[in-house]
């Protein structure tokens, strides 16, 4: 994303159980509810797989943990990556019971 | 700070109760565990006493709530404001017993 600044208002159909696991599409890591070092380990398996960038998603309460991914990838495994991007928003969730939620995002994009 | 990707390994002696109030010194809100809304107060009140940018700080499980905040500011208070800054860092705090804790911390610098 270009302009940080910009705040994404689009409603997004994505099932909140697509974030409780380590996602790997399009160098993305979703950060759900696991332990931080499984999203550690997807970040730096992405970049040994030869990706230039990562981005490290997450939502609500979970993006302290995406945050602690970040700085665990830079300060203990990739100490020359740096910090490409880091942009917030608000999504709009669509609940089981059809309720919309408004939740706070963040995305890290880390380069090697 | 000018470099994002920059991080800072300075060991703080601030104690972590310290975070626990909405502080106002030098346009900086520290988010600690009180609701969201007060602090968005603190960030809306700099800025109707002529602060030109507020800086968002918060560390740890609080670094979500500080994503909060200045997405409720911007979103539903002052939507002409722009996020100038986001930076992330790994912090060392020494606890009350003497142990030192690795902590992350995110700082958003908001404008008018």
């Amino acid at each position: 994303m270009e302009e940080s600044a910009e705040i994404s208002t689009e409603t997004t159909t994505k099932d909140i159980t697509e974030l409780q696991g380590v996602k790997r599409d399009d160098n993305i890591v979703f950060v759900g509810k696991k332990g931080a070092m499984g999203y550690v380990l997807a970040v730096v398996t992405q970049f040994n797989n030869n990706a230039g960038q990562v981005t490290v998603k997450a939502r609500g309460k979970l993006i302290s943990r995406a945050v602690d991914v970040v700085e665990i990838v830079r300060n203990r495994f990739m100490p020359d990556s740096t910090i490409e991007d880091i942009s917030i928003s608000t999504e709009e969730l669509t609940s089981e019971d059809g309720s919309l939620n408004k939740v706070s995002a963040i995305e890290i994009t880390l380069k090697k």
